[in-house]
């Protein structure tokens, strides 16, 4: 055991010469190299990243730096060393990177660029994607509707929407009275290719903080990891939530105001 | 790794001094510093406090404290240093408190006078509040069955009512033949608004052991943790039963007797 | 730390001398009074024994001594301090028991006498009793079907059948052709009095090793540990099963063969 | 404990001795004694291998040797000493196996021919066969078509399918727009039976990399073990994703390009 240890270490040294491993070592649970791991191997238990699908980056605002879940990972056994990392302000074109860190045997995640989006055209410092099932049934439920109907998510008088900003440079939560609305893009055949019609939706949307993307998953961003965190959770209990209320044959939009009024409160 | 736990243990040493953490810092796993925090982790895993949503809050009777989860923190990450403390006697208006703890940085729960409300009004030992799904279905089923019939969720004859109490100091519990009621109060946008409809359904339903905020969540309390996360729990499951009785065409509320006499036993 | 961890063993010493707490206390993970706990905590994470519904107890044959779950206590959390003890022979009346070992301020679980049922009618080594909502479901769609066809749940052709026994003192499992079959008793007020209609379903169905229980749970046994506990398994298995078909409209019962035949295969 | 450490590092030795127990003890966490176990535990807590069912195989194309999880073990509890092992090329006949490491008192799966299969006809890593009953609902959703429309799983337009092959001897991945065909098989007493007709399907289908068993669950299988896994995972969340669109109405088989086309996009 001890001789593999030795060994591991070994390994790791080499690593770093060759590769600047060191930006992704770090004893901190909080650097980003370790935050990754661990958020995607809580995301594999919510089932948001199964099959080595969807990801998760960070961005280091001070030191310009991002960090990446690479391709083809079981995310769940996502280890720090497996992680790519590049200079935001050095990025000439989103679709062609310069990495300053590639893990030996690595593949770049097909994410990238729509990561980056979110980190340049909203100054994110956390973007998350998954292929929650019940996102992908909500963009399915909205499809079914027929064209015209099926672009945007929206629901309202639900108490989880306060767990959303307002939207960008914006202060202040939603209240619980609001509609919550979410753009759906259609998909592309190779991921890359979503990142122009994310940032469409962007440019129209200023104020929302994810995407939905038909039959894909869902994009999640928020100024840190924090936020971009926590509002993906509430997104994904919003999802599940509209697709039971979808079984139960109850509306997304409702004007609570009328009801109350009506049983005479 | 070892000189950052010098200084992690070196800034808890400045709380301590700064902010009264003594009083959230023990060994005793059982002490209500450390019972919040492992109780949320376990809340989060079971979908009760998704997002940040929902909290909770313990009442130390001999020593006149109460503990109560913070706002906006990630529920499965919360550290007993996260804690507010207050002396619930010394509290004059439950909207305006005074703090003999506060965490920096932190910023105290909206759910704290509806928290307060159980301590005073039912001398409650700890108080749940969750965001449960399935709380919030039943809330929105019942509003489908419009005006009239939507402020109370009934259901009998299902063995896990027996985990509730009869009510407020009456001995023993419910039977399996009794009708479990669980008033309804209508969601606010500003949760300590709730505070007012709470207490009225307290004092409309002086038996009851939880209240269903609609579109919102659910909050149970109990004479100690043991009770109120127990029934928090039963509560829970009779909510999945109704909901998953009411996708199958079953009624929640039924006469046993007449089946089992019909049926010739 | 050190100091509690001194407080925490002389506590426990303190009981061996007063109540026979050497019959729970052992190093062997697979001693019962180590079982029953991991046991208990997996089937909280499971569903079947939220709010402390449901338990579980162990038959040690050679010794004469059956283990069994305390009633009240949070199932993830219990110790085998916690657990109750009795020799099996020495029982006249399966209402009134004597106990070997009674932990201090604990309450003998309400089950005791239908565990006791297994062991003595059916030489069973240990059974389990579950609040799975399937099972629940399952009656209730049983007893929506009307008096004459609420009393028995069958399903056969689904492969997980093949992980039950063919009955008392048959060797064997049953084949994925072959129906199952679970006889439904009705649920009383006092989980004790379900005794005598227990042993009346055992009487008639000699060869079943599960009962369940209207609107309350099931109740499931085996020869030893690993043929109870994967018997219960593969039952919940095939409740949700059920429950799923149901929804989607399919029947618990077919008759393969001919959709082959038909098919032209 | 220490005695107890000592006497179960004796069996231990004693049985490598008597049982070629060195093949399947490393200090490697990747080493397939290592993993096969690893890898059940996680697979039963995704409800694949309940109550014993399903099973894993890995197989070290170097050493020619294949490693099987046993039949019969509680697939969370399974350690490296409970495994099989045989040499591929000496095996005459998959239905009679020699193997060179038996457990003592185990009983060799019965999934071993058709893991066997994999190996042989596909030259696979690593098989994996799970009792999912998404898996095993979306074979009773086909079979409630009726013959002729029950023998083939087909599903396209979701990204999710785009973690699978193309197939055998192929490089690359399928596109999001292809349509995943999984064949069906029908279910057989004897899980040994299944093997002809297992067979049967890869000549038929010679670029799949799963077969459905009706009414059973899934046997699916990669070029290693991370290509097995992650497409049994993303195979799960295809067929829970099925059978939520059949609760809803949705179909498997779209054509999105005419819906992009007919909302003027």
């Amino acid at each position: 055991m001890e001789q593999d240890a030795a060994k591991r270490a070994k390994t790791e040294t080499e690593m770093v010469v060759d590769n600047n491993d060191f930006l992704v070592i770090s004893d901190d649970a909080n650097h980003p190299a370790n935050l990754i791991p661990s958020l995607c191997a809580k995301f594999w238990t919510l089932g948001w990243v199964t099959g080595t699908g969807g990801g998760c980056s960070i961005r280091d605002e001070v030191r310009d730096l991002v960090y990446i879940a690479p391709s083809g990972v079981q995310k769940e056994l996502m280890k720090p060393l497996d992680l790519y990392v590049l200079e935001l302000s050095k990025q000439v074109d989103l679709k062609n990177r310069v990495y300053l860190r590639s893990p030996p045997g690595g593949r770049p995640s097909q994410c990238t660029p729509l990561f980056l989006a979110a980190f340049t055209k909203r100054g994110a410092g956390c973007c998350i994607h998954t292929h929650s099932h019940w996102a992908v049934l909500v963009t399915l439920i909205l499809e079914s509707q027929g064209p015209g109907n099926d672009k945007m998510f929206e629901i309202n008088n639900i108490e989880q929407i306060k767990g959303f900003g307002r939207g960008f440079q914006k202060s202040g939560n939603l209240d619980y009275h609001d509609t919550l609305r979410i753009p759906v893009i259609e998909n592309t055949s190779h991921e890359e290719d979503l990142t122009e019609f994310l940032e469409e939706a962007m440019d129209k949307y200023p104020d929302t903080y994810a995407v939905l993307v038909r039959r894909h998953g869902v994009y999640v961003w928020g100024d840190n990891v924090h936020k971009a965190k926590t509002m993906c959770e509430s997104l994904d209990y919003l999802f599940q939530l509209a697709v039971e209320m979808k079984q139960l044959g109850l509306p997304w939009i409702s004007n609570v105001e009328k009801v109350i009024t009506s049983s005479g409160r």
